[in-house]
């Protein structure tokens, strides 16, 4: 069986993160489905999704080596094709990838007690974001 | 139901890049296979497997933070053991990851309109790559 | 048909790695499922899995690139929180991912020779840690 749903978020521009945890569980546990793999994949390629301890802190952290790696003033050949500034937003959201996919079993995601699913947000303005969430099993 | 293609391509070395978003929607689309995941993976641990807005800026990019990270010409443990010249080929493709899995919908990839699926070759020398394109769902 | 199993490693702390293709190879052929997928997934925030050649050098190499990223004795605003020491383990695990998906056909692991499925330890301390390896297919 295969359930596919969309889930809207609104975020603030390069650095918002949105806890999408609950919203993945309960599509989860309403399809009905008992174990397989949920895919929660990020529509376009400034964001990306991965699972953290969803702090302040822990986010902080993970955008300053970020900004280390890709620093949003830094000097890329994307911003020369069409006067884009956002070549930080490609870079960081290529590497960190558009989803992440979790088991789950007895309709529960097997996710550890302080790992939430993110979806952050690396472009550099504001943006409505499509997040899919996919599941897959029996 | 489980489709599983592999489709052949041939690289020029590191930093070269291929989309193959065409070869993946394909695919689907053949499969007859309405909704559900399609894994994009590379064999071998040297290359990987991404979704970014395929155009020549931007992959430069990547790369340039890439050669940042793990320069080709840095010193790598993994040279001492067998006269590899490739140690920044392994860690930039296990950094990376060998795969992205993308859902899909009525036959058609979710994938953003500048969203694409990028094979990266890391390896030193020309490679012949083996991509495994495997579709599940119903 | 989705089968999902638990396998559990003890870890040293932050660097240690574990090879646990054999296990997942043993999941998948135990299983009767011909063609499908296998997850991966690591439980935990301070954790990841990737695709590597598992030998003491590349291990090696992917380690000093993360400490280089986010160095272990750096300053990282989750320490404030709980007066924890892992802020790097969060940073290094987020930025690499829970999980990784196989393709397998004919009940084997579509690999390369030299690509093996690697748990990496990122906590600041030894864990007991519990992989999922859960197979989808037909």
């Amino acid at each position: 069986m295969v359930r596919t749903h969309t889930h809207e978020i609104s975020t603030t521009g390069q650095g918002d993160a949105h806890d999408v945890t609950g919203a993945v569980g309960r599509a989860v546990r309403e399809s009905g489905i008992q174990a397989g793999i949920v895919t929660v994949f990020v529509v376009g390629s400034t964001a990306s999704v991965t699972t953290i301890e969803f702090e302040s802190g822990a986010i902080h952290d993970l955008n300053a080596v970020f900004e280390d790696l890709a620093p949003r003033d830094g000097e890329y050949q994307h911003h020369l094709r069409w006067g884009d500034d956002n070549g930080s937003s490609h870079v960081r959201a290529a590497l960190l990838g558009p989803s992440v996919t979790i088991p789950f079993r007895d309709r529960e995601l097997m996710l550890g007690q302080w790992q939430q699913i993110a979806v952050l947000e690396f472009d550099t303005r504001p943006r409505r974001r499509e997040v899919v969430i996919q599941i897959i099993g029996e």
